[in-house]
């Protein structure tokens, strides 16, 4: 199979069959590049005539982009941008983000970005730990309309156990680094998630927002 | 929502709307339950009127499930049992399952087992390691075929990320606590799979064959 | 203050006055002590006038035991003898032991014995995993009617968290090393109820159901 | 059981009911929120008719709560705020906060803070470490008269085991993330105490001196 | 300067000069070692003319060298041979070695009997750990007289530096492997050790007694 | 590149053309293979036209192996196998091989044939840990001339370092799970031996003696 | 044999017979040290007569080094410095240096900065990670043509696995600390690198490119 | 025994009777201590009549020190200070300090001061590291005439054990945090000194100067 590469400099390689042979967006992975690489890969990207995401941009690096790019979607907690800033249309079966503390908000809303932009309906639930296990019951329907689950959690990390319980749909756990003591950094709910009782259950890299949109949106196409 | 619970013993709960609440066969755990739990268990199932599975079950405790219940499916390697031994019609798109090694066969197998009584076709690659990139990508097409992929492998787990590289669909990596050395009993391929390069990698824990097929029935139902 | 120490032959010295110091029984980890140790100290405490626990006790160490001192309560699953065999009349308020499955009763029943023999009325629910979170919910009144609670769990460990929520007693988390893969050897479950979101919860270490009812039976005390 | 919880903005949802479920005081964990999130829940709770506690709160987020709130409590050190300022009269036995060193005194002041707030008598003794053993049976008798004793502890953390083996109450063990070296960041402390020969200790996670205080007033409540 | 080695077959050279180089025995270290090879090295040993210990030797290995050599001295829990039998006659300051519980005695007396066949006086205080600190300090006055003091204990490992706290000695702390849950296999007593509060301790590796002992019969040498 | 892949059964395949592409013999992992799986891979190497290697066999492997293939180099205590039993003609530079203790012999020695069977020539020193680091330096010339060193050590690992200061040619480190305690199975001579402060040292993983040797083997080629 | 050492003020040896005992430049490791004892060094090693090396030098001491000696290479990004800043003429076989990502590349070129002034020959290639592995086979050729390749990568550290198994020629596994969550700061790819398939792989530690380059140059000289 | 303590404010105990009771001098942690709470200290030991340490202070909490007492010794690299500035006359035999590298040496002065102020004779020797073994062997008569060698050593943390492997004295290993990437913090050379080969090696905490300083002294003393 020939594969067509777009050299950028003499430090990056584009995969521009990538959007065509596997079906997603290309995405540029921000942190340890420096702000001049960035923006020699936005340029890079332009005529690219796809969606292009760019992940884990510090603030100089979003305004580089925004600035070099013009018509982008930016969240500067997610520290996610997308160009062009317009979704494509949404196929498949819909992608639900649920977020177990304010606190998890980041990395869900990156992941619920990455979706989008892959082309996947999203909706989001915040704030429903386990703590208080009937605010999640409360959303039973809704969690088992959805036709993928993205569960994001910190601390403890038990809520992707106890909604893949609930529900015949796969979830997608997303280990966040909030807490500390013991197990911070992300360590213990990866753990927690990895040992959860119930199957039905795929974990991804601690803070790897990106990582769970994508797979969600891969498993919601159709 | 009402739930029926049926106890067996003053041991265990088997929970009879699993199946019809999630669209899932029951499964029994049988590492560290007594031969007596489990039969207990095995002659709580009978008339469930739906496909149940048994994991890790040591020889004895297969023989007993065997002498209870009669018409058993059972794979030595993979400690699997499955009642009824026909598994369901298969529906939902096709489940392949890739071994890196001969090693990652029992793994791969319950895995595989798992997929096929919970309702897909499956099929398997074995030992195509990243040692020799070119017996992996002879397969290509036919990797690029499969609605979901499962690869299992221990050591350096690099398979994983390869075979996403190459396909849309989603990836199950499941990892196997082959090796020796530093990140021996399956860290060192765990932490491989979570770090993959490319997006579309679920990961599940170490040696869950059968948290791997069940993730992976599920994404492959439509 | 003076304290009464009674040596046993050159390897051990009994603390006498424990029992009236601290109120609660004498206990002797087996482990790593010989049978003969083990014997020489079931001999010393004889007259002691008041219960004795052995914990963690082999097979062969249990049988030297009960043909030492006779009137022995012996449950070979959690490893644990009392002497004398009937447990003291209960005081304060009752101690309710929670397992979330049948692989964690040798613990939880370790826990529950110790309760029992430190003068606490006990009881137990069994296989009420986060799994199916609606088991759990089905006893929310029991839960809330009891004055301690332990809560015995392997795997994701997730329960203690989820009981702490639901109650205002305090809950006693026992981790046990039941499970596989990354976490094993309780490690998981450890990490999960120190990080639990919910307050209200004291961990004890892997396995160590005689530590969970020591602790549980002194707040019990009234 | 119906549930109110009150939603605050798209990020948080309030357990309105908590204080009469658990019977304890609502609590906001501050890190990782932003200080809109924190002054919009602020306001969310200014009515709700019982305290709020604010824990890890930094100085910015501690200024906004007192000009959103003005009627609050605030120990910087232990970056802690109640509001409203005065504690609910004391009720149940009390709660003695024993800190090791110096260094242990900002986890030690939250612990005891919150037991205040949740409506316990407290008192607090300082640098009693086992280096100097003598320092701590000089507290001998105080020790006894406690009705739950929190003990915070860095580097060794021995002292929780030491006093356990004192006296009849129950302990709560807070291991700081006092100390370098191996072990650092808590560690060391927190498998101390979880490996603590004399039993009746449970153990909180590191630096968390919320969950210590919370845990010990449920304990000391009668 | 010229060093005298002795070869033993192809495998072993035996440093003849040790003794007087260092002033100490020579110590075959028998764990990995073929029966074989510890009879041949035994056998090579026979004229050097000094003491010569057999450290971690199994009972086979142990009745090789006996059967070898004849005049030796054995103690099987410690897996302790030393040749010939009578130990030289002691010099320097004394040696002290209390051991924390039962559990701990093999490696207490693999350190005492090292010392002693160094050429140190020694003597053993057992069972005094600190979950009952009255027993320690009834023996404050022996530990003030010790011109050395080895102290073993494993769990919470927090009884060297509660020694270390009463004495103006140093203190050789050697952890053990007794226990288990988190900090298993002696971890949790090494970093206690590391980490003690009072200065004047240095520590060996887990189960150490060879070293211990010979550490401490360096700094009694005089 | 079309590669020639031979299947054995449905659990292998054979990279036939690795000796040509890579230059190198085939080599075969036994451990978690079943003697069947073994013997079934045995027969189908048979008349491959190169040396066939296999490592880590147990005796039952082994034995299969030499009546399967007859013409074959055994050593035991390495667990290695060669087909057909003369290595071939030594082309390249030397390999020494140097053992720290007699312990570190049986993966010594699995590098060394590994050398050997890839057509290097090769020799052995054992013994000279740098406890007694004039033992050492009495083999200086010999270090000096070798081509390619391989060094196996356990404990502290430390000697890879110390000859890397002395020699010019590179250094395989090869870190051996002999040892106990802290760092024990291995990790602390791994952890040394990757810090080490003389540059010129490449790790290979613990107990991996076919890796070292076959590295050694190419870095010798000439 | 008689060395000759250089004290430089009272907290430095110059090891002044290094270059020629060994071959290699001298190189001054920057990291901890003041910048008045890098220039004092630095002064030293001006009449030295043969290269000398400054790796992992901030800027401030990079400045300090340029305006000591004046005639000096500078690579800010590596934080590598040369003097004299030509380098010597190549000898022995190419090294060629292979980053995965464009975030490898400071290591990358630390290693290659190495070879170059220890007197090899050297090119780079550049963003040829797993996850499009197709990239990577398009430069096939030039990989069989390297003799020596030192391959940096960070996240699943997947890539020096495959490249072994491509060539015939060592291959320096560089693992990199780009990457976050589970396996962060290097471990993952350290261990993935360790557990490399295929044999042919010599592994520095995490982020020492100055290791790599120094290794490969040993191994690629004739 | 009667112990006098001295309270300052409500937040320290001094230990006035430790001089007397251990023999050494009174030493005050700064790290996490205010400096209001350091200059109270301070301020509590100035008519003490013996001498005080002040380790691990911030230049800050330095100047406070310096301001409030006067007469004082000040190391700023060592973060120690002594008052009043003369140490005491030396008594017992002489304490050797060597430091492996540069980089080690704060930790190594905080440790040859503290035997200083604790009353003993000191020497150092720096840049002695394995790396060049003759370094260090031409110092071997040195090393052999000291009565107790404190050794500091980062990355492969070797030295100690080298050199006691050279000496009768006994030898207090100081693992440094000095290194990067695997075993970072000092974990490599902590681990490679609990596995020294050579017996006579007592270990203390990572960076902990001050503790190998008060050990060596009381080895020392006489």
């Amino acid at each position: 199979m020939e594969e067509r590469i777009k050299k950028i400099g003499d430090f990056a390689h584009l995969d521009v069959d990538r959007a065509s042979r596997r079906g997603y967006a290309e995405a540029i992975y921000c942190e340890s590049k420096t702000v001049e690489q960035v923006v020699a890969i936005a340029d890079g990207v332009r005529d690219a005539g796809h969606t292009t995401l760019f992940t884990r941009a510090s603030k100089e690096q979003a305004e580089a982009v925004i600035s070099t790019l013009g018509d982008v979607f930016y969240d500067a907690d997610a520290g996610f941008l997308a160009y062009p800033a317009t979704p494509p249309a949404s196929t498949g079966v819909s992608v639900l983000v649920v977020a177990a503390g304010t606190s998890d908000l980041p990395q869900a809303k990156e992941a619920l970005h990455t979706a989008s932009y892959l082309g996947r309906s999203t909706s989001l639930i915040v704030d429903v730990g386990v703590a208080g296990i009937h605010r999640l019951l409360s959303y039973e329907e809704q969690l088992r309309a959805a036709g993928v689950i993205i569960v994001a959690a910190g601390m403890d990390g038990a809520l992707p156990g106890v909604v893949a319980g609930l529900v015949s749909a796969p979830v997608v756990a997303l280990p966040t680094s909030v807490g500390y003591g013991a197990g911070a950094g992300g360590i213990a709910p990866l753990l927690t998630m990895l040992n959860a009782c119930a199957p039905g259950v795929g974990v991804v890299n601690i803070d790897n927002g990106y990582g769970a949109g994508h797979l969600a949106a891969q498993i919601a196409a159709r």
